[in-house]
């Protein structure tokens, strides 16, 4: 799988401010040549493998009929590697890329691909990590990230007890948090026992 | 790039823990069925893109003449996908992977994929990299990484200036640290002005 084994020579110059740039490196590509080159739909699983989430949430918005909304995204983080995450708009021919302000004293601002649409999740997306699946635990997640999607497309996110089965979904993804929806909806079912006074 | 859009329909039982537990998908593989595919050595550079890091470390040791050591290391981490961190093992034909406690309250253990042997480092990793770049910016730290073990090679690191000029290299890599070797050198060559009594 391997070429024949052999070291390159590398030259760095030290700028007056004590960088080190690489210069005349045998090898130009790379991070900032990101030039075309096959297995790119390989590298997009490799890298959603490490830096990706898939995420579905259930949260408060009283403007729906339930008064709780579904939200779902696909997001890959990169703290300084724009040209990366700009390659996987590319790739998956949807999302953005998106910058948010760091909460810790960070240089640089954390950037983001995303894809939040439910038409380019459900025609894009999931088709293809069924295509493409990830090699990690993260397989686990998208699994339960495309059931979902498949619910709404029918329509179950719109009654109840579809909101609940999601909801019981989302508490085993990513960081296996409780469901603000249930806990919400238990609160409503089991009303707590007035206090003696 | 994506094929003809479509949504598959996933199962999935409820456990009387409670967990989901995907059944039927009629997509069977993924994390669990590592199968062969093309592209295992872009899906290689993706995932180290996310979760790679290339390090060297100029460290303490009295057994060399220097009293110092260079140290380096390849190493991908994840924390509960050990069959994903088994295949770099087979995709660089080198490496192991390796458990560290954690010093958090996970209760997984962290996993990583780690080569040290300088080797392997030169004969696989580094042409490796070569032949399939990555995208990020850690392909910065990759060149850096690289050139040390060029360095190495010529046994620059046996003398002090080779030693200095490593050190100022690590000092651009991954988190910026400040090299314990260089602030040891000049408290050598600067030594402190004796206090007044």
């Amino acid at each position: 799988m391997l070429e024949t084994p052999r070291i390159r020579r590398y030259s760095f110059i030290v700028t007056p401010l004590g960088d080190h740039v690489a210069v005349g490196s045998d090898n130009p590509s790379g991070a900032v040549n990101q030039q075309e080159r096959p297995g790119a739909e390989e590298w997009a699983v490799g890298f959603v493998d490490g830096e990706g989430c898939f995420s579905i949430s259930v949260v408060r918005n009283t403007t729906c009929h339930s008064g709780w909304q579904v939200q779902h995204e696909f997001a890959v983080t990169a703290a300084s590697s724009r040209s990366a995450l700009e390659y996987l708009v590319e790739v998956f021919g949807c999302g953005r890329v998106v910058e948010n302000p760091r909460w810790d004293n960070h240089r640089e601002s954390l950037l983001r691909f995303s894809v939040k649409r439910r038409a380019d999740l459900v025609t894009r997306v999931v088709p293809f990590f069924e295509e493409h699946p990830l090699r990690t635990a993260k397989q686990l997640d998208f699994e339960k990230f495309a059931h979902v999607l498949c619910m709404m497309q029918a329509g179950e996110h719109l009654t109840e007890s579809g909101l609940r089965r999601i909801a019981r979904i989302t508490e085993q993804m990513n960081r296996r948090q409780r469901s603000r929806f249930l806990e919400s909806s238990e609160a409503i079912r089991q009303p707590p026992r007035p206090t003696a006074r």
